[in-house]
C-alpha cells in the first residue's frame, strides 16, 4: 500500500528555471524529482501546491509525493533528499498524510511577500531579492488602496495571459499589509488563489499609487470594472521581489 | 592640477574574483577600473584600502583614485559609475579629499561582520551569506574566549600563508562581540589591521570553542605561545559568511 508524503520546500528562485518542470531540467520540481530517484531508485512526480515563475522565491512552497511504502521516517526523508539536492533548494521537514492530501487541491490558501527596496541604490546583495524603486513612497495611501483588493473579486484586471485565459477570474484576498522598516516596504498578500502573475500586478498597482498620488482609487476602479487588457499595459513588480511564505491546508 | 576622490563600495563577494585586479579582469577593483574608464575614456587605477578574498562581501570597502580635475560632482561621479557598474557592485558614495588621503595608507582601522547559521539547514537564501553550524554554539563561552583577542598582541597563530610571509605580525584588535539572533551568530571584529584570512582564523577558533568547549582558554594560549604553523592546521571559517562593514580613518 502506498503512502503520501508532504514536503515543505524552501528555494533561491535566481538559478532555476521557476518551479515547474521544464524540458532543461533546470526547475525546481525537476532537481526534487532527481533527488527522488537518487534515494529511491526510480523516477518519482512530485506534485506541488502551485508554480512559482523563474525568479520567485520560496520559504515554504508545498508539494507531495506518492510513495511504494514507509521506508523512512520524515526526518530521514528531509536529510536524504536534501543530501543530493542543489544547496539552494532545501526540504524543510516532511510529514506522512493521508492519500486523500493533496498539495494543490487541498490547499485552503497562500501567502506571498513582496520587497521594495525604496532607495536610490540597491544595496549589492538585494539584486534580485527586492525591486528596486527610488521614488518615495507614500504608505498611507498604499495602505488606504491596498484595502480595495480585500474580499471576493473579478480579477482580470490583475492577470497576465498565460497562453490560455483562466475560465473563472474571481478569487477571494484575505488581507494585504503594507508596511514599511526602514528602507524596505513590503506587501504581504493572503490569498485563498491567485491568477498568473496577480500579486505582482497588485504590487506594480500599489506602488504605482505610492508614488503618483493622483492613481488613487483605480485599483477599486478596475475590481469594479474588470478589463483583461488592462493587465497587460500595466507594471508587474519584478519576480525577485516575491517570495512564497506559505500554502495554508 | 590632480584631485582625489574617495569611493565608499559595496559588493556582493560570490561572483567576483576577490577585491585585487586579477588576469582574468573579474575582481571588484576590475570592474571598478572598466567603470572609470568608460566615464574619462582612460584607465585610471583604483586604490583600495585593503584586499578582500573571493566570496567575501562587503558594506563599506574604501578606495580612492587620482583624476585630472574635478569634472564631475561627488554624486554625478557615483551616478556615472554606477551607471556601468554590474549591479552587484555598487559606489554608495564619493567625497573629494587632500591629495594627502590614501585609501590604504590612511586607514586606521575596519570592522568585519562574520555571520554564522547555527542551525540544521541553511535556507537557501543564507547559501554563500553565511556559516552553516549545526552543532549548538555556547554563547557564553565564545564570548569568554573572543576577550582574549582584545589588545596587541603577536597573532601568528591567527594568520594563514600568503606565499610571502609577513615580517610584522603584531597587531591590534580592539573589540569582537558575539551575539545571538535567533539562529544567527554574530562575530564583529574591530582592529587597526588584519593579517591574511586572520578574521576567518579567529571565527574558526571561537565556533570550534562554542561548540567543544574542553578548547576553552586555547585562543589565549595561542596568542600568548604564537605558532605559525598551528594556523595551517586549523579552521577557517568559509569566505562567504564574512563581510567587511567600513574602513575607519
Amino acid at each position: 500500500m502506498g503512502s503520501r508524503l508532504k514536503l515543505v520546500v524552501a528555494y533561491d528562485g535566481a538559478p532555476f528555471a521557476g518551479w515547474q518542470s521544464q524540458k532543461n531540467g533546470q526547475a525546481v520540481q525537476d532537481h526534487l524529482e532527481r533527488a527522488f530517484a537518487v534515494v529511491v531508485g526510480e523516477k518519482i512526480r512530485v506534485h506541488g501546491a502551485g508554480r512559482t515563475d523563474a525568479g520567485v522565491h520560496a520559504l515554504g512552497q508545498t508539494a507531495h509525493v506518492e510513495l511504494a511504502g514507509r521506508s523512512l521516517d520524515p526526518s530521514q526523508w528531509t536529510a536524504a533528499l536534501n543530501n543530493s539536492l542543489d544547496p539552494r533548494i532545501r526540504v524543510l521537514r516532511c510529514r506522512y498524510m493521508p492519500s486523500s492530501f493533496h498539495a494543490r487541491f487541498s490547499a485552503q490558501g497562500k501567502v506571498y511577500r513582496y520587497r521594495i527596496w525604496n532607495d536610490r541604490i540597491l544595496p549589492p546583495l538585494e539584486v534580485g531579492r527586492a525591486w528596486q524603486i527610488a521614488r518615495p513612497l507614500q504608505l498611507e495611501t498604499m495602505i488606504a488602496e491596498a484595502g480595495a483588493f480585500v474580499g471576493r473579486h473579478d480579477f482580470s484586471s490583475f492577470a497576465a495571459n498565460r497562453g490560455v485565459v483562466e475560465q473563472e477570474t474571481e478569487r477571494t484576498i484575505r488581507s494585504v499589509q503594507v508596511k514599511r522598516q526602514g528602507r524596505v516596504v513590503t506587501v504581504e498578500v493572503s490569498g485563498e488563489g491567485f491568477l498568473y502573475k496577480m500579486v505582482r500586478l497588485m504590487v506594480g498597482a500599489l506602488a504605482r499609487v505610492g508614488w503618483d498620488e493622483a492613481r488613487a482609487g483605480e485599483i477599486a476602479e478596475r475590481l469594479r470594472e474588470p478589463q483583461r487588457a488592462w493587465a497587460s499595459s500595466r507594471l508587474v513588480a519584478p519576480a525577485g521581489g516575491l517570495i512564497l511564505i506559505r500554502v495554508r491546508y
